[in-house]
């Protein structure tokens, strides 16, 4: 069912079309997207709540749950289930935390200083999916770095559950971030009310966040509309697993099936060194599927993946870095020896011991990542996504000494007499 | 001629209308700069030659000039105007190099290690651009942080000077940053050639650099269109000078000026406590206007802009957090108590001997910044822009034993059954 190829075999077009990825600009739902930000610009509140009507079936009185609310719900869960969320938000603050760095002063030349400083984006906003899935993991990978980062307003959206509520999973994580308010709005009118702001829900400066196709094209369309900027463009999740003869097919193969449980368009790309392991691995992935709530999803999503077969670990990770996977799991004793040469990925899973579904939940790596082939520009959401860098100098009376003439020379040559003029005023 | 408020006196929604920049999305040009981006997806070279010969009244026989050409017109600068261009880069070299560090590994919980490892971005394009003013300094705060973040393929596209040439001063930075090649395309084109690749132009990752309002249109476009990234959306160039009773009006005005001079769409907005102040830099305005050769640009620009007057430094810089301007220059002996409360602003120059044009080209830091109040959201260009960082983790045995509960917990209350199998499977 996996369709196989040999790398030796492939043309270097052929290539070229394995690592494509189906993004499909699709302007029918962009023509609909569109439509509903134009509507919350224009009508705010009553927009959302005519959408939240249309589109989540739920007539809203209020469009966000407060603190108290947020305490109810959250008592709803097992001790157990919120031990698994502490020890998760514990895990991504740690290494989060390790992230965020004070710069030194670097001295150009004498009396001429330069650095930079950390500020954090004062108002983020946070989209939690709901639908097929309810992410609260995707709550804590955004709100983490968030509070790390000191961002001052942390506006959480996310699709109203059962009758206006949330789950309490999404509630105690709330508690756990100390986000006192949840907007319960989903889909393009939730991006929209961010971007441009309504009496109720606060216009921010950046927005966050996975979601479906709506949410994907909204945001990617606010980009281009307002001043809000976005954290990276999203498309379906994918995993790319590496898999030598030291692998073991049945967590090769499970592996594959967690992202496949995705969705149908979720990819599951195997590439082996070992024949007999790949089709060893196919024939577990038919008997885990069968043992699988969501098999009719995850069946669909193999149909749309592939297995490569290379001839040695270099051939496998070049293909891999062409293919450049949100995740990349590398299945081999030699995983140390392949780190430098890794490239182009999001997250990367090293060893037989390391499952992708350890960094989608709690060691402490963020999940938020960058899909379809972005990982060739773009990094996942770290606290580095909540904050700007601003540069400063100081130059002294001895700085202009020394770089008052440099300036002149080059505004001159540029023929900005202005800026030139700055200078020299200033060396009299 | 500078229109002058009272802070005290506006209203919320004034100050709203004077921290807003045209951001006119025009969609008249948005047709043009489409059909160029579809004839060069479509006609690669020959559609290049086509327009290079449209809009640049240039016949091309060959795309780019290479190392004897570049070293030929190097020649062409005298010896003060390299040795200028020199310590320019030594300068941003000094203060790039100090961006790129190594972080550490923390192990988050025992046997679970979490790390993030710096990649460069492959392919880059750097957009120079030429028309009214020539840029040799944009290449040196591209070029310098592409090489130091380690790319292996430096694009350079910058419409043709006189007859398919480029001048010496860029000729001389190219040699300075080993760059062997430079491809004589500007515009729309130059963007679309880098973004989707021709025979002669290589496809990058991600596109940089400033440009004329065809070129800033086409990286907002590919950015939608294809996988390529771009720096950030780039607007007309912006200052705010923060000016107390400490400052030398003849220095703030020439500050203005310095920015006024670079287009008629720019703005130079002071923001004052002294009314006395105000009124004297208003008069050096009009007095250094009339030394200037850019003089019609300026004053025109001159139009656009405004002074504030502000009861305090405090109410300055709250105003300035509004306007999160591109570059900040505080002309106060107070600079070093403001700094703190600076939230949003690309660059800042301290005190009364730090002027723009420092910045502008020598002092270390770079000139590639967020303009029209994308300094909320975004950073300038740095090493940081050039690169990706890819988190990795590796568990051990006991790792398992500390973190696998919680991810099975975690992934079955998401109803992510596969997601719990891949944890599962491995702790048998």
């Amino acid at each position: 069912m996996l369709n196989t190829y040999y790398y030796e075999q492939l043309t270097a077009e052929k290539i070229d079309e394995l690592v494509q990825r189906n993004t499909d600009p699709n302007s029918a739902i962009q023509d609909t997207v569109l439509e509903v930000i134009q509507e919350v610009k224009k009508h705010g509140d009553q927009a959302l709540k005519d959408f939240t009507k249309q589109f989540d079936k739920v007539e809203l009185d209020k469009l966000y749950l407060d603190k108290d609310d947020i305490a109810a719900l959250a008592q709803t869960i097992s001790r157990e289930q919120m031990r698994a969320l502490e020890i998760a938000f514990q895990n991504i603050h740690k290494f989060h935390q390790s992230q965020l760095k004070r710069e030194r002063t670097v001295e150009t030349m004498p009396g001429v200083k330069c650095w930079r400083e950390v500020r954090p984006i004062e108002k983020v906003g946070l989209y939690i999916p709901g639908g097929s899935a309810v992410l609260p993991s995707t709550l804590l990978m955004l709100g983490v770095p968030a509070r790390i980062a000191g961002c001052k307003e942390i506006v959480v959206c996310s699709p109203p559950q059962n009758q206006g509520k949330i789950n309490g999973f999404v509630a105690y994580c709330l508690q756990l971030l100390q986000i006192d308010r949840i907007y319960l709005i989903g889909g393009a009118q939730a991006v929209a009310a961010m971007a441009y702001g309504t009496s109720t829900i606060p216009k921010v400066n950046k927005i966050f966040g996975p979601g479906n196709q709506f949410v994907t094209k909204a945001k990617s369309l606010i980009q281009g509309l307002t001043d809000v900027s976005i954290d990276m463009p999203a498309g379906p999740s994918e995993v790319l697993v590496i898999a030598d003869e030291t692998a073991r097919p049945d967590y090769v193969a499970a592996d594959l099936l967690a992202q496949a449980e995705h969705g149908i368009d979720s990819q599951a790309i195997l590439v082996s060194t070992n024949v007999l392991i790949t089709e060893k691995v196919l024939q577990e992935i038919q008997r885990q599927l069968e043992l699988l709530p969501r098999r009719e999803l995850a069946e669909q999503a193999i149909q749309n993946s592939y297995a490569v077969i290379t001839r040695d670990l270099e051939e496998a990770i070049a293909f891999s870095n062409l293919y450049a996977p949100e995740h990349l799991i590398i299945e081999s004793d030699q995983w140390k020896s392949l780190i430098p040469r890794i490239v182009n990925a999001g997250s990367v899973f090293l060893g037989h011991l390391t499952p992708e579904s350890a960094g989608d939940y709690a060691s402490g790596t963020n999940h938020t990542l960058p899909t379809s082939g972005y990982a060739k520009s773009y990094s996942g959401v770290s606290v580095d996504s909540f904050i700007k860098k601003i540069t400063f100098q100081h130059i002294t009376e001895e700085g202009l000494q020394y770089i008052g003439s440099t300036v002149e020379t080059l505004a001159e040559l540029e023929g900005l007499q202005a800026h030139k003029q700055a200078m020299s005023i200033r060396m009299t």
